[in-house]
């Protein structure tokens, strides 16, 4: 097969991240195919997060003196970036939370469901977008539903205007299944919602690492991601959601910087994005995945998806080498993301995972948070490798090899 | 006055605060007395993160590599630290948030409430306590009631037997108030809700920074503060909870980590701490957070608390020669803590803080998310100076002296 997808500069792009020269216990250099799981950093954004704690750093917003400017410009500038990267209509569009659970449980906490009502989501949801609908559909007695998974990990379509109905309020999925890779059809989903009045809501958290995202494209009200899986750090995430549709829900958090005004009797509150920022925010975290947006679109998101696919290719062919090896999800490169989970016939994923990291190579072994899609596929837990733009075909390599050095560990013909 | 009270090794403290060396935009020095709206960060704990994010960056708990191993352990190490600070019973009682104000309202949102139910506040509390509050009883039916404030800025409990009673539910309270300075008498306000089966709440973001903690000595049911005012970096918080109480509490977001099984029909939960840490925590802050605490275990909590009280008793002398100048709170510095709001007659909060900055003194003015407590002295707004452990007696001269210069520049005789 063709390479000619890599990123050109690659090794340059290696040297950016620190963390990959790394030497591992015994000597091992590091390969790190967990990128699903959560993404290294580049120096720029750990430079830019200690450029600001040694010399801005302070409180937001409330401060009237020059390190609180210097801190508010830099934090409200990472909103501007945030906006940029998504293609949003308005920078009052971008609320940053602490991650993108938090960005889903803050939409299920102000969303108005009722008895009647019901949330549509689908089978191959992460746990946050599956436990938050649900403890929001216990507290109102609204209904939970969803759509199954094809033998193929494609979302079954075939019954969704039985389950999209006048009563639906909310349809919630992923983007990027981060489990089988799936690219999802986002555009027509968030149709199928808006024909019907109810929300739609995007889980971008395995798509904004490697796809461009035009949210005014996607045509949905609601997108959510986390910071620390497009290369920035942990601790913060973003709701990017349409400014009216913000405006229009009730608070989320009580506390500083959200309100308009306080007396003991009652508040009222400030509009979007404030509303829903109680609180001195994760402020050097939003500094970060600035740096971290910034760095992502200087590569370029197409060309970082083109690499993605590439290795995603080069893996799938790779893998299908390996005896007893099966994928799940869709086989073809150009249908899905960087995350591929696989059995291995005879060998509990954890013990695959166990044993590949004693040969330096870091992969996800378990239920990888989605506990119902690996139930769909009559499995309890599959290894997952994931990809990123500082993956070479090289490190795939290793994990072939490494796979065939457990199967004969494993004493497996 | 004596000033033996202070830090001995005062200069080498600062020189561990790397942005002291700061030059403001035309030479000045920074004289940083901002410290109760957030603290500034010693060497060792941006490079404990710096650290942390160039060598040991992983997702915790669900990985099975080397890399994962290291990070779990260093969050979970961070968590220990914070159970030492706070000499808590059991590590399981320590809960990351993402700061004190999402800590207030995970339990404003967790704790039953009901018609009939009432919640008991201070006048003197931070929006976060209030406004969570608020929220929570409108969502519940239930009756907001609080404590008010004596002329000089104490919680006035001469009706304590009225306000809280059979069908109290919860007391929370402020340690230490962010804008009179007061601190308040923790262990009754606690014994007063243990005595009638309400929850006590504290939120300790301005007592954690300055003194000596233990939860049991306290004798409260929760406990509250943020990493960002205890020289750790934002987006990091901690809940402190009796491990019995927290296990009988609901959920608060749904998620990854947070769950022990999930079907798409129903899920169920793991125990506390992991119940409320839903999806990837703030991983880096927590071990920031760590780094934090350790450094200020080792100047010593009962030194840094002497610091404090010392600087903040030679500042009320030195404001008390500022003409027109009026604290709100208490005047005697063994009773406060290190923030000090003030008025000065015939200038504007924000302008004095505006000519403050151009002579490098960095202070805030406005309602610091306490406006009731400023409605309570018939004021909108006030000047707040806040000193921390590396503020030195030639600051608040600075401070005084910047005051004198204001009143000057506003013609005042």
């Amino acid at each position: 097969m063709t390479l000619d997808g890599l990123l050109p500069e690659l090794e340059v792009i290696r040297k950016d991240f620190p963390i990959l020269e790394r030497q591992l216990a015994d000597g091992k250099p590091l390969v790190y195919l967990d990128s699903a799981n959560t993404s290294q950093k580049p120096q720029v954004v750990i430079d830019t997060m200690v450029d600001h704690l040694e010399r801005h750093n302070a409180n937001i917003a409330r401060a009237m003196h020059q390190l609180g400017a210097e801190s508010t410009e830099a934090y409200e500038a990472a909103r501007d970036q945030v906006a940029a990267f998504l293609h949003a209509p308005s920078r009052n569009e971008v609320v940053f939370t602490k991650n993108a659970t938090e960005a889903l449980n803050l939409l299920a906490r102000t969303i108005e469901l009722q008895p009647g009502d019901n949330v549509v989501i689908t089978e191959m949801e992460h746990h946050s977008n599956i436990v938050s609908w649900q403890l929001a559909c216990e507290r109102s007695g609204a209904e939970l539903r969803w759509f199954g998974l094809t033998e193929d990990g494609h979302l079954d379509l075939s019954n969704a205007d039985q389950l999209v109905d006048e009563h639906t309020k909310v349809v919630a999925f992923t983007w990027v299944s981060n489990m089988l890779g799936t690219v999802n059809p986002v555009a027509r989903l968030s149709e199928l919602a808006r024909a019907v009045g109810a929300y739609s809501v995007v889980d971008a958290s395995q798509a904004a690492p490697q796809l461009p995202i035009d949210v005014t494209e996607v045509g949905c009200d609601f997108l959510v991601f986390t910071g620390h899986k497009t290369v920035g750090p942990t601790g913060i995430g973003v709701l990017w959601g349409r400014e009216e549709l913000l405006n229009a829900l009730p608070p989320f958090h009580g506390g500083g910087e959200m309100i308009e005004t306080v007396t003991m009797e009652r508040s009222t509150y400030a509009a979007a994005p404030h509303r829903f920022e109680a609180g001195t925010p994760p402020i050097v975290e939003a500094v970060g995945l600035g740096a971290a947006l910034d760095y992502l679109s200087q590569v370029g998101l197409d060309a970082v998806h083109r690499h993605e696919q590439t290795i995603t290719a080069y893996a799938l062919e790779g893998l299908a080498t390996v005896k007893g090896l099966r994928v799940l999800g869709p086989l073809d490169a150009t249908q899905r993301g960087g995350a591929i989970s696989f059995e291995l016939a005879g060998v509990h994923p954890h013990d695959i995972a166990t044993v590949l990291d004693t040969r330096g190579i870091a992969v996800r072994a378990g239920h990888h948070c989605a506990k119902p899609a690996h139930a769909r596929y009559g499995v309890q837990s599959t290894t997952r490798m994931s990809s990123y733009l500082y993956t070479t075909p090289e490190e795939i390599d290793a994990l072939v090899e490494g796979l065939e050095q457990t199967r004969a560990y494993f004493g497996l013909d």
